[in-house]
């Protein structure tokens, strides 16, 4: 997403009780940041934070984590929950290239909703399903690498199957028109309300590694 | 497809130099019946033929082989080719399940265009990517299992990638807007002129077993 600096969310990223201030040096200590044993599923890139706000507020038994790499982009997702105490709920504003520094075999599962497509092959490396971001996730998973992603975008999708497959993933579920598929829960981001409705396909899978 | 029956076409069929009459005798056998060593391209359900006469036709050093179960629809693809000899084509008119019957690691790509999706699940093991009939396909192919397939059914084109995925196949290409990619070497079926045409998304997959 590009987007604008906004004035001052430095200062709100760094006073909200939801967002991690040092996540390197909480590596391996999320059961005690959450204060129990429940699954932890995270996001990377949640965007203004729709999908995760609602997820953890609909599964009180999973932990959700939240990376954002953009504050300006992050004080959206703060906004919505200022006014509740939504405990199973944490932020990180860091780039995710930097996840297998933040969690030490820690993660259930793993949300990739829309992301950046990073068409040109010379930007191949910043795709999160790139093998590079592929082989960090190995070091987060707690047990079976289990990952969801969501995209618009055909090619991103075409290049993230191979990648997937590439790395010894199996297809648990796979749409290639989520909404004419009319999942019951699925969870819509901001960008997938505003792009869907105007009648782009949403691809999906779900792969699990055994 | 459905179809009526051609009065004659049995005997059109029978009659024809380009029709294998005992496949199962010619099991292991096709390096002499080409009278060459080239490597040896199999379509399931050639349907009316276009692509496997305009393969053939294109591709002189890859002997074609294309099983269709249905003599009338076998007889279209027939005269196509009744008024020309193309030494490296010839069909099998006889039913996909026995295709383990027919050849004997002999052969190098096999094609599945437009197959019939069989949509319910109780017909799924007639699905030409079921597991069971990737097992028999597994018998069929000299080396590497190599398989392309185009679909316009997405449910069917999901539940192929899964198949084969499960399998071990890897992907080589892939492609959920054919026509849209606009592939210089795409030859295209009859089904596929008539549906692409009408805006139908055409699925493909490449995939390859190591």
């Amino acid at each position: 997403m590009r987007l604008r600096k906004v004035k001052g969310a430095e200062e709100i990223v760094q006073n909200s009780d939801y967002v991690i201030k040092e996540p390197i040096m909480n590596k391996g200590r999320y059961k005690e940041l959450f204060g129990n044993n429940n699954p932890i599923h995270l996001e990377i890139g949640v965007g203004k934070g729709k999908f995760i706000v609602e997820k953890a507020l609909n599964c009180p038994d999973i932990n959700f984590v939240g990376i954002e790499k953009y504050d300006s982009v992050l004080i959206r997702a703060l906004e919505k929950v200022k006014d509740v105490k939504i405990p199973n709920l944490l932020f990180i504003n860091d780039d995710a290239s930097n996840v297998d520094a933040f969690f030490d075999r820690e993660i259930d599962t793993l949300y990739l909703n829309f992301s950046d497509p990073w068409p040109k092959n010379r930007h191949e490396k910043r795709r999160l399903t790139s093998e590079k971001f592929l082989n960090k996730y190995e070091l987060i998973f707690k047990k079976k690498p289990h990952i969801i992603m969501k995209t618009d975008n055909r090619k991103f999708f075409e290049y993230s199957l191979k990648s997937l497959v590439d790395k010894e993933y199996k297809i648990e579920k796979i749409s290639l028109d989520l909404h004419e598929d009319n999942y019951p829960d699925n969870i819509m981001t901001e960008y997938e309300e505003k792009f869907g409705s105007k009648g782009s396909v949403i691809y999906m899978v779900e792969v699990i590694k055994e």
